[in-house]
C-alpha cells in the first residue's frame, strides 16, 4: 500500500518533469540530473532550481511577488546586460540576487533519504535536510551556499554606481560558476551512489 | 542504552550553552530560547546564531577565513557605524552581510524532530530540516530567510557610495528586525508545543 503510494507520487513528479523538459521550462543545468533521478526506483525530484542571477521586483514587505522577475538568467551575465536592464523604466524596487541551487528530492525510505544527505555533504553542500518524514515519503531540500543579494534601484533611480555594479556582477558570476560546479559534482555522486 | 547516549549528548550541550551564557559568549537574543530547550527532556541546542549584520573579510576563494570578522553586530546598526568601520585601513576584501538565524536543535526521536519541523513551518520559516537521523539522535538545522550580501571594499578602496550604503543598511536593519520577530515567534511556539 505504502509502496503503491510512493510509486504514484514518483510517477506524478516524473510526468511533471518530462513535460517541463519537453516544453523548455526547465533550467538546462538540471535536466540531466532530474532525468537520472527519475530513472531510479526509490527517488524523484520535484520543483528545483539550478541557481541563477535575477533582478527581482520587491514590494514594501520585501517578499517576492507573483511573477516578480524583472530579469532572470540561468547563466553568467555581463555587467552591460544588467546595466541595460536597470536603465529600463521601472516603478518597483529592484534587487540584484545571485541565488544558489535548490533541489527537492523525494525518497521512499529514511535509508534513501540518508543516502542523499551523505552525497550532499560529500559534495560540500552544507545546507539542507529532510523536511517531510512520513512512512513511504521522505522529502529533502538541498540548498547551495553561493549567494549574493542587494537593492540596486528604487523609484526609477539606479542606486548602485556603474563601477560597483561591474565588481558585483563579476563576483556573482564567479559564485554562480562555483554553484554549477557543485551541482555537477552532486549529479556525478548521485550516478555513482543511487540506483 | 540509546536513551543513555542521548542524555549524555544533551548534558554536554547544556553545559556548553551554560558556560557560553555565563561568559557572555552567547547571542543575547538566543539565551532564553536555548535555556528553555535545555530544560526539556527530549531536546537540546548546539551552536546557533540569532542573526546578525557583519563586515566579513573574504579571501580569493570567497570562503570564510578563521576569525574573519572586521565587525559583527547582533543588533541593528547605523550607517555611520558601518561607514566608519569601512574607513579603517584594511587589506582584505570586505563584504557587508545581514545573516539570518541558524538554529541547531537535537531531538531524541524522529517524532520529536517532526514536532520541530512543524513549529518551524508554523512560524513561517521555510528553510531547514533533519540533517542527521540516527536512532536516539536526530539533528535539525533551521535557517531564516532574511538575508543580504554584497562586496563593499577591496584593496583599501570603498566600492559602495555613501548614499547607496545608507539605503542598504536601512534594508539590512529592517530584515534583521523581521528575523528577530521570527525568532521570537519560534521561541513562543516551542514553549507551547515542547516539553
Amino acid at each position: 500500500m505504502l509502496e503503491k503510494r510512493f510509486e504514484m507520487v514518483k510517477e506524478h513528479h516524473k510526468k511533471t518533469f518530462e513535460d517541463a523538459a519537453i516544453n523548455g521550462k526547465m533550467d538546462p543545468q538540471l535536466v540531466s540530473l532530474c532525468r537520472f533521478i527519475a530513472s531510479t526506483k526509490q527517488f524523484f525530484t520535484s520543483s528545483s532550481c539550478s541557481g541563477r542571477i535575477v533582478l527581482l521586483k520587491v514590494n514594501a514587505e520585501e517578499s517576492k511577488q507573483e511573477s516578480a522577475f524583472h530579469r532572470k538568467w540561468h547563466s553568467t551575465v555581463s555587467a552591460d546586460e544588467v546595466w541595460n536592464a536597470l536603465e529600463e523604466k521601472t516603478k518597483d524596487e529592484l534587487w540584484l540576487k545571485q541565488e544558489p541551487l535548490i533541489l527537492h528530492i523525494g525518497a521512499e525510505s529514511i535509508e534513501g533519504a540518508k543516502k542523499i544527505l551523505e552525497i550532499m555533504r560529500k559534495c560540500g553542500i552544507k545546507r539542507g535536510g529532510i523536511m517531510v518524514a512520513k512512512k513511504g515519503k521522505f522529502l529533502l531540500e538541498i540548498v547551495g551556499t553561493q549567494r549574493m543579494s542587494l537593492p540596486v534601484k528604487k523609484d526609477d533611480k539606479i542606486l548602485i554606481s556603474r563601477g560597483h555594479l561591474e565588481f558585483v556582477v563579476e563576483k556573482a558570476n564567479r559564485k554562480l560558476e562555483k554553484n554549477y560546479g557543485t551541482l555537477g559534482k552532486f549529479e556525478e555522486a548521485c550516478r555513482k551512489k543511487l540506483s
